[in-house]
């Protein structure tokens, strides 16, 4: 009855057919026992446990719970109250007595914890190989690595065992798993989600991050799990950071284009930048260097001891209860002094300042999550190595405090999968949804494992984000006009070309310069309806262009010709009294353009 | 012919009388030659060469030189080209090639360098007593500390000697010395300055400061040198922050309340708590033990590493050069582990939020510049407890990133000054100035030396910060009546009530909810005006009301009955065709007072 990938889509479908929380939580207890990889879960939610979590919320009901009934999956460092939290490390284990800040919130919404999921050990890794409980595999070759730390998490979702799982991302933790299942794989920007409740890798740079099969699923997952929480004091408010439609896209070049001898993986990262530019964004090469060595300082620099900092009591009476890789990671914090970590924090500082002129010429930078894969006994053999090119993509991100939305990019010949990330300004997270989930629509790779899962095309245009508004454009600021550059200072996008309802009337104004119209709503007049241009704003941006406007125009709400309205110019009512009456142009660009075409006043 | 106390304002009347930058510079010099302190300077800039610069200054004029002939002192761990740089420590002296980029600022508006002054070696105290120079005194009493680090600086500016001087601040360089000057010690927020050119004490903290005799002099001067530097990785962009003209105060209370047996002190800050009320001011009284706890964090925790950073090779090989408490202070930092300086900096994340609901509570920090003073004998013969205390207030704000202007507060009838200062959120700078300069003005304390010297007083309110815009409410959003609250939640801030132009009528519209009035320009009309109130808001919030608003209203221009216009409410004119004229009430609060009072539908 359930489709075999999990996404809310389908689970909201079932439910809307009339199937109840308990058939879905059959459904997922039977998939889960027939599930081959056995490196999965660490602690799966007992069986029964799931039951009476489907009892309760069927009596409950699906009023105020966006997601009734929806199962994820809990990455194993981050808390569920009576659950034993291990970070892939059993003498280390302990018995949380509450939920994590967004475990909390998503239960709190509606949702089911089916289990928590394997990891690399403490988060340290980003391969999947480094836990004492196996290494899960890729979905699609079970010799493959699946990629880490959150590894369980990935398998989970592409498995089809629940509609969503938690990450976490330090390193790239929330993103290359994405890429090894093909899995949208979004990791907010630092401080967006809380932390309280989830065991530090990095505390000043860690991330929770979402696995799900599409982008705008995963947005609605992250949209209820953010918000400051009083207990995590590196959790922030949004600053919502706004992002053009159509955006200028960084990709690598020359020798910063490094793939380590995977001829198929730059061909699909390849392939990916055409779908991207078919998509109307603009390609603009730039060079990846000083990322790069930002990207050196996460287990070069000082903040390895951040890893040391989360667990220097029990490394110091338990060493031998660490994966010796990951031991050896962390020990070599030990040692490293105060000097050396303000000499790398004066570094990264010198290096985003480095890049700003990157994000001068870009909007997105648009990389492969990762440069390639391995075998599990490739990795096994060459664990350090190997697991540094796999971050070459990633490790900048979180240090520079940005946004990251990480999507399929479809499969070699090999039926290896491969991924791209779209890496945005910090508190993009929002404005990267629909050229992320644009882009992965036209990869039609499918969803996890399915490779022939129908994805939905998300709009690429129309929306309007979280702290922006709209604005009808009707005169010298349409496109191409003396004051259209108000509008793109303002940092506005354009989002359409419309028209108002029949019941305006539009005016060429006297002594205005640049000469300007005015729009007069007529009620009971039956015209053409009036060109406008829809344009979304910042907030901020739309404040100061209200401000500058001079009299006798400003800014109400215009009456569109869908029935919607948005904010538009009004212009007050003794300034058309003598003025022309131009309605008949069906806009002022017409009228411009004939007037321009005749000889005299015309 | 010039004032004892060479201000800005002072200096422009000389100018303006026909005085050039040569009779300014012979002033100074022969000043300068008698004064009595003999530690102020390390390296005056020589008489020929001010003279020299005097006579450029004339050759070029004053046209674009805002400073143009104005002398300015600069602390001697700050780059001016061709002076030696020695940081008081002569071992570690060398010769800059340029400007810093503040000092290169302030040249290029036309001020003069007349020397580099004294300071706590490195930047490292807050007493002016540790430098091979010898101990600046403050100008009331030679046996009393001036106060440091910038404490030639402070003492240069208050003998007037010139019109500001520069310091630096980490733990409270730019606030304490102008307390025991009676001066004003503008510190900017961190990073709104660049520090390009400064030698570091804490390079993640350090704030280039001014010392000067009036607030709004300290702001223009600040103006002139704020603005991102590319060499300065810590240097950013300002984002305005506002603060209401009727502001919130926090005051010290209960336990925190610390003195150190000092009751002029206290008596002094008490006084300038009441000026503060009578300003408009609330008080609100706060707990300080946070914000105490982060100040102790700046030589007790990792930070001190900072400064060892900044000079570890010199240290190394020339340990014999530094002062026997400086070099006690920076070597506390040598075996200070990485794992302690992420765990420093988790623990000032978690003061930063334990002190928000203060922030929520009060706009503005009102402290104790400094608890009390000492003299030079106290200070040398316990060097690191006294200078810790003078910390007890200021040590804080550049842990935090917060802004602060230190204003004198009076005399104890000991002749000894005191000062308290203001302490606003992160880029409040400018929006901290106005109510800085009314309690300044309301001091009586003259400026620096002169006790007698007359301030300016400066207008407390109708003034509209940089990134916010002016409204005019006419209806349902004036204050007290229902939508008010809007203004509110979008940060705005009420400046004053006034009234239209004349030609301005209301109309009460019919079906609003709640009721609202509409406002429509007619011009030649002869009426009362219509009573409007003025509200300042910043940009983003105006943005987010205007979007807000429904039609038939919206946002233009109001003339007012001053001549001046502002953002206000427009209506459409097909609304008011039927409406009922209600210009007669002069306003929509006379309106609705005289209806509710009627009986029936009046």
């Amino acid at each position: 009855m359930l489709p075999r990938m999990l996404t809310l889509a389908a689970l909201r479908a079932a439910y809307g057919a009339g199937a109840t929380p308990m058939d879905v939580v059959e459904e997922v207890i039977a998939r889960r026992a027939a599930l081959a990889d056995p490196a999965v879960f660490i602690t799966p939610t007992p069986d029964d446990a799931l039951r009476a979590e489907a009892r309760r919320l069927m009596q409950d009901g699906p009023a105020n719970r966006p997601l009734f009934g929806i199962p994820f999956a809990v990455k194993d460092n981050i808390d569920v109250a009576g659950l034993p939290t291990t970070a892939a490390c059993p003498a280390y284990a302990y018995l949380p007595a509450a939920d994590a800040a967004v475990v909390a919130r998503l239960r709190a919404a509606g949702a089911l914890v089916i289990g928590k999921t394997n990891l690399d050990q403490f988060a340290t890794g980003l391969n999947g190989t480094r836990s004492p409980h196996g290494a899960p595999r890729s979905v699609f070759d079970p010799a493959d690595i699946s990629g880490g730390s959150s590894s369980g998490s990935a398998v989970a979702v592409a498995s089809g065992l629940c509609a969503f799982a938690l990450g976490t991302d330090t390193a790239g933790s929330g993103r290359v798993p994405a890429a090894f299942n093909n899995l949208v794989g979004l990791k907010p920007t630092p401080g967006l989600v809380p932390n309280t409740g989830v065991v530090p890798a990095c505390r000043s740079l860690d991330v929770v991050t979402v696995f799900s099969g599409t982008v705008p699923e995963a947005a609605e997952i992250r949209r209820i799990m953010q918000g400051e929480d009083a207990d995590d004091p590196f959790s922030r408010p949004a600053l919502p950071v706004p992002l053009p439609v159509a955006p200028r896209i960084g990709v690598l070049d020359g020798a910063e284009r490094e793939f380590f001898g995977d001829s198929d993986a730059e061909a699909l990262y390849d392939a990916a930048l055409a779908r991207a530019e078919a998509l109307g964004a603009t390609l603009v090469p730039f060079d990846y260097a000083p990322f790069r060595e930002a990207a050196a300082l996460l287990y070069e620099g000082p903040w390895v001891a951040e890893r040391l900092a989360a667990i220097e009591d029990f490394l110091a009476e338990h060493p031998e209860a660490l994966d010796p890789t990951v031991r050896e990671i962390v020990q070599s914090a030990q040692g490293m002094s105060a000097v050396e970590t303000f000499r790398g924090i004066y570094r990264l500082q010198a290096l985003r300042r480095a890049v700003a002129p990157v994000w001068d010429a870009v909007d997105i930078l648009m990389l492969p999550t990762a440069p390639t894969s391995y075998t599990v006994a490739e990795m096994v053999a060459d664990p350090v190595r190997l697991n540094s090119r796999l971050g070459r993509y990633t490790n900048f991100v979180n240090l520079m405090g940005l946004a990251a939305i990480a999507v399929p990019a479809g499969f070699a010949a090999s039926g290896r999968p491969a991924g791209v990330t779209l890496v945005g300004p910090g508190f993009s997270d929002e404005a990267l949804v629909p050229f992320a989930a644009a882009l992965h629509g036209a990869t039609a790779s499918g969803v996890g494992a399915d490779r022939a899962a129908a994805l939905p095309l998300a709009p690429l245009a129309g929306q309007v984000p979280e702290g922006w508004t709209s604005l009808a454009v009707v005169g010298a600021h349409l496109s191409g006009m003396p004051l259209n550059r108000e509008l793109v200072a303002g940092g506005g996008v354009c989002l359409r070309a419309t028209r108002t309802a029949a019941d305006y009337r539009l005016f060429a104004l006297a002594n205005t310069d640049p000469p300007k119209p005015g729009l007069v709503r007529a009620p009971g007049f039956a015209g053409p309806g009036i060109e406008v241009e829809l344009w979304a704003l910042p907030l901020a941006g739309f404040g100061a262009f209200v401000s500058g406007i001079p009299a006798p125009l400003g800014i109400g709400k215009i009456a569109l010709c869908d029935g919607t309205s948005a904010s538009g110019f009004l212009c007050e009512a003794h300034a058309v009294e003598d003025a022309r009456d131009i309605t008949a142009f069906g806009g002022w660009r017409s009228y411009c353009m004939k007037k321009q075409a005749g000889p005299g006043d015309w």
